[in-house]
């Protein structure tokens, strides 16, 4: 294993206190339960946003805490649910008195734990409302989750959802935009190698030279199906394919197109993979409106990409475009 | 060879249609001779500022293309020199009389090109100035270079410049700040891996598992030696000493301080090693004024990082703080 790093159990929390010395502006970091929080939260007359899950995704979700996304974040050890504890201590953190929503990813550790936070909040009289997104198309279900597990979508429903609540709405709109949002988008990913967690010290899996994986999940584990290495057309058109068959997307949709980088993956990649992505689109006479590309929803090391559309209208659009203002997003400001 | 790509002919064209397909507001991609340039160049009454080098190393340059940074960049093949016709179409479509500043990098083929296209500007009654950024402490002569070699400092550099292009300051003006900001900067990096060259098929060169390569070029051309893979705390000390003693920076001097990514290494890595940054530097009284951290000049897909220090006074940091609006930096837009 080769990474910059001191000792595998110190890994999160020694890149925590590198944001929090480079970010301080926008964030700071609460130890003990640790968490992410958006410095000058609570904001008052305003919902509070919160996500989490486990570390080695980022970006995600600590570096989307700040002005027009995320009230809080709850960051797990590598690849393991945060406890309720830190979701607890985030939902008092942001609270203001107009309530908490909480966005979270289909994952079987992450659902439970945010629940018995929830639970425990309400008991404290804080109104704490829940998403769960789902959007990977790749499997039913999977090794962490019931039912499909949520990926690339999270990173946009919480750029959405965090300019409404910037705006003012209440914690039932901005549900119901969650909602929304998760209807409407779904994502596929891929990998040309495995990753390694820190504290395990080897690839999580074995893939061979030749070949890569469809449908991997964001801690590597497996996906549809394993093919024999093809051209970047060929995997984009493995990618495309299922998303737009599941939602349907229709000729005439206008989207959010986003290319995601694993973490591993140069940008140079990322952008040939967007030609190919607007041309398979383009084909089926379907309009990227916005895009975004680059590492945002990672895999620590692995290299690969995942696609995620996401179907808009003027409002989601105009959401997507107000100003943001985070370690990892940020325009308008 | 792992790779996101089609034929490892067109994966820049490729990926620059991807670039200019996404950013479409920003910038307009010229084929043969292939020029990235900024959407609405030239701009009436403002000195063009270009740049160029090997592609491989995105977003440098043309990720930097656009408001209050470059207004064109001249992408050579992978790890190779531009040609002086990409220098002197760039010069032509950036310049609107009142000249153009060329920011180089220290590399044989791409000072000799820009020179050319220099001549050949002059000739058309173009005014041409030229800055060589030499910001590597690693080594005085390399593979490709007589004299130290331009790295990290040149994403900084093209930031000022460009905001003090973008304020309406004149040629003479903008040279002389571009090489104040070249003396006052200096850089180290580090590779954990090689990196993959498409058309090569196979890792430039061979880095055994329990070594890192200290200095290394952003080609993988060799550093200053090798040595065993070490705790992150110990590789940050063993680049910065180098850049502390060459200036020298000293004891109450703030800085900017750049971790850069060399592509295939995560964002939680990074944060980790800008958090030994800022204790080495804190034990010595320097001041971190500014930061970035992130991948901007890359090297495909090698495992690593380089810092980065500029020594701020408060006009360097006004003209740093200014708006950006490319592809990969934007704020106060």
């Amino acid at each position: 294993m080769k990474k910059l790093i001191n000792a595998p159990d110190d890994v999160v929390a020694e890149a925590l206190a590198g944001m929090a010395l480079a970010h301080a502006d926008l964030i700071r970091v609460q130890p003990d339960p640790l968490v992410i929080v958006r410095a000058d939260a609570p904001i008052a007359n305003k919902v509070g946003i919160i996500s989490g899950g486990g570390s080695g995704h980022e970006p995600m979700h600590g570096g989307f805490v700040g002005r027009g996304m995320l009230d809080a974040a709850c960051p797990g050890h590598i690849f393991t649910s945060p406890v309720p504890d830190q979701m607890l201590a985030a939902t008092r953190a942001v609270d203001a008195g107009r309530g908490v929503l909480q966005i979270v990813k289909n994952y079987t550790g992450d659902v439970m734990n945010f629940e018995m936070a929830a639970e425990l909040a309400a008991a404290e009289g804080i109104e704490v409302a829940t998403v769960i997104t789902n959007d990977d198309v790749a499997v039913e279900n999977s090794t962490w989750t019931a039912g499909r597990r949520g990926v690339g979508l999270t990173v946009l429903l919480e750029k959405i959802v965090g300019a409404a609540a910037e705006a003012g709405a209440d914690l039932a709109t901005l549900t119901a935009l969650a909602q929304r949002v998760n209807a409407e988008g779904r994502s596929m990913g891929m990998a040309l190698t495995s990753c390694t967690v820190p504290n395990v010290g080897r690839p999580g899996f074995d893939l061979p030279e030749g070949e890569i994986e469809l449908g991997i999940g964001i801690h590597g584990e497996p996906g549809r199906y394993r093919v024999a290495l093809a051209p970047a057309a060929e995997i984009a058109a493995m990618l495309v394919a299922p998303i737009l068959e599941d939602l349907p997307f229709q000729r005439g949709d206008q989207v959010l197109a986003f290319v995601n980088g694993m973490g591993g993956t140069p940008l140079i990649e990322l952008y040939l993979m967007y030609r190919e992505l607007h041309k398979l689109l383009a084909a089926r006479g379907i309009h990227i409106r916005r895009q975004l590309i680059g590492n945002y929803i990672t895999s620590l090391d692995m290299a690969g990409c995942s696609f995620t559309l996401l179907r808009l209208d003027d409002h989601l659009t105009q959401l997507w475009d107000a100003p943001v203002l985070t370690p990892a997003l940020r325009w308008g400001h």
